[in-house]
């Protein structure tokens, strides 16, 4: 990682180490200040565990900050696979919108550096990844209600219900240049699973399965529908890779890292990422149980959560909506004029299609997303960490069927309520 | 109009009048060898009667061309709705991208000015605008089959399923600069009908409808639906503008014209615009006949163009989208690869309900179309010619009515059989 890299990169960049980003650090006086004391006493570590970058935490006298700097290359997979740098960009555009619309659920930032591709922020203490929490059977009891609030705020505010038209197609422009994320989205999550791609992989044991899939046009051209709505569905400015990854928690904060996939494109991919990453969380439950069944009420409790967001992020999204009044009409669609200038009762017809809408994509693209982290090329620790083979099998087996399931018959899971039955069922 | 601008302009832009035209030809050597013999004996006129630019026809000894110049504002309002030159730029870009798929539908492009925001451009003869051959009630045996193909091929190859991914995120920017285009569209189609906006205008008659429309809950949402599609469905690059006055036919040939409202937005968009107005025509055709019922075999002749353009649409989109393989396996969407690396009947399930998206669509965007022309501040001359108002009130009623109907209940019209079995009951 530290070696020298073969790829060629834009004149300024150079990756850090463990030692550089302290040398970096010492000539920001800001942060300098902020972690106090003497470079020579700052401990500094690396500990990206992600698929794309370097992370650095570096402790001072007085705090401490977390640096993220791009790798021209896809990390899990090597310098024979290129990536631009240019996403450090759209993450540091997408974290600016999310911390001017939901500024309690994102780390802040300290400094940006485009030629280093790397952003300064927030060291966050004593979070933990969401993932590994749901995976020691941790409870946080207002994840679910502080992640329906962050999907609303960001996904409500950069879509034509808050944004001018020209504004929003200014930024549909920004963000359509960041080409090389979406395609990655687009080939792993909608393709690979799909056909006899290369780098897929799957527990010993679900062959059986991943053949059926890759013979399945149903599931496949169900896949192609909703990869055009990926592709054409300009909505609001997504985060784009929301899993239980990208989240960091204690028991009362919440914050979503890592925007690097930011674009514009459908509400209910964002809403589908984190369902979907509950539902593998659900589906690997039985598989770290202490003894058998000592999982089954923490489980109950993950199939709870996936309806408290979804109920906090629709309330939030309505009252976002209904606020939307002459004296501050917002964007441009479904315009106070209309509706007497009030949006009144008139308007709530509008909002509950608007919903459904979005549900409608939430479940396909969940069910995708299951699906992807079992065949595809990268999977999720849930399921990865369950160490008795038959059993990872076993649960891998169960949120396949279930996710394809969700996909082709999705119009059969109307509510959140529903969905968490037919979990449970299943 | 020759009058000296008010508005500023950019440097190296005039706006030209029928004589200053000819001299700016004739610094053009291979404009000037088309018209042939001297300036002195060109012969050149303004008729421009669309709502926005300027358009000259220059007719030499051997040759002729027409030249298109925007005005730096709203023809049909004028100075005081300033419109910037900028549109002549994607109304090129568009022209260029149609002659490359299309090109026996579009005129050839002779010459294209920048700062002068102008298009020399093959003179249609002896072609006239359909829009008026159908007021006349002549029959273009070749239309709707050309229109269809015209539109398939279009729609077809600016899409996700010809143009790579890396392709069509570039092409979306580009043309979500096009912002004060969709803006009209935006405000005169989706809005503007639904509110006591200054600019509408009907005939004496319809005030109880104008009224009741304006009232309708039910209605604007769903009109707001539709608009949140036009802004949000970057499908492919679509005319944006093709009603009847943007076709130039004869009885063998027929040709697509002024795109300057393209962007990236829903293939249906198009296809309704196509449909909308010949429903327009239809439901016009009594205030024309020269006695009781002498229009009625061409009015049905009309409802049967929009049987034929949807079936050639839908069999040249699907053929296009079948002969993608292996080695010609065109976007990234619906790749080959998943399918066998033939498209075989594996695919037909998935093309079916793509057109089924693209007609729905089709039926809300022609439904708004129909109503803006009769509510909103531009008319067509369809309805407009009939000089007798109280059979004026009748039609347009009549079409309003339709329309209505059509859009929100828009799953009973599921083919254009059935749709123009009900426009003939209404």
């Amino acid at each position: 990682m530290t070696a020298a890299l073969k790829l060629a990169t834009p004149k300024g960049y150079t990756a850090l180490n463990p030692d550089t980003v302290k040398d970096y650090l010492a000539a920001l006086p800001e942060i300098a200040k902020k972690l106090g004391g003497k470079l020579a006493e700052w401990q500094s570590r690396e500990v990206g565990d992600g698929n794309l970058n370097l992370v650095f935490i570096i402790k001072g006298k007085d705090g401490s900050v977390c640096v993220k700097q791009a790798l021209p290359y896809v990390r899990l997979v090597g310098e024979s696979w290129p990536l631009p740098l240019s996403r450090a960009h759209f993450e540091h555009l997408a974290l600016e919108a999310e911390a001017t619309f939901a500024p309690a659920y994102v780390p802040a930032s300290y400094h940006y550096d485009e030629a280093m591709a790397l952003t300064v922020m927030e060291y966050l203490s004593p979070h933990i990844i969401l993932r590994k929490g749901l995976i020691r059977g941790i409870k946080y009891p207002n994840v679910a209600k502080h992640l329906g609030e962050f999907l609303a705020l960001t996904l409500f505010h950069t879509s034509d219900l808050h944004l001018s038209a020209e504004e929003k197609k200014k930024q549909i422009a920004v963000f359509a240049a960041n080409t090389a994320m979406c395609k990655i989205s687009e080939d792993l999550i909608f393709d690979e699973p799909y056909f006899e791609a290369p780098m897929n992989r799957h527990t010993p044991g679900l062959e059986d399965i991943a053949k059926s899939f890759r013979a399945d046009a149903v599931l496949k051209t169900a896949a192609q529908e909703m990869k055009w709505r990926f592709m054409n569905a300009t909505e609001a400015l997504i985060h784009g890779d929301l899993h239980t990854g990208s989240v960091m928690v204690t028991e009362t904060d919440t914050r979503a890292i890592d925007p690097e996939f930011a674009f514009y494109g459908p509400m209910g991919f964002d809403v589908g990422a984190v369902i979907a990453n509950l539902l593998l969380a659900y589906f690997a439950q039985s598989g770290h149980a202490e003894k058998h069944g000592a999982r089954n009420a923490y489980a109950s409790w993950i199939l709870e959560q996936i309806v408290v967001l979804w109920e906090i992020f629709a309330a939030t999204f309505t009252k976002l909506w209904k606020e939307r009044d002459a004296a501050h009409p917002g964007g441009d669609v479904y315009a106070p004029r209309l509706y007497g200038g009030e949006s009144g009762n008139a308007i709530n017809p509008a909002i509950r299609a608007r919903l459904e809408a979005i549900w409608n994509d939430t479940l396909g693209f969940a069910a995708l997303k299951m699906i992807r982290r079992i065949l595809g090329l990268a999977h999720v620790e849930d399921m990865e960490a369950i160490p008795d083979v038959s059993l990872r099998v076993a649960c891998e087996r169960k949120a396949l069927t279930f996710a394809r399931k969700l996909l082709v018959e999705h119009k059969a899971y109307g509510t959140p309520q529903v969905l968490a039955q037919k979990a449970m069922a299943s």
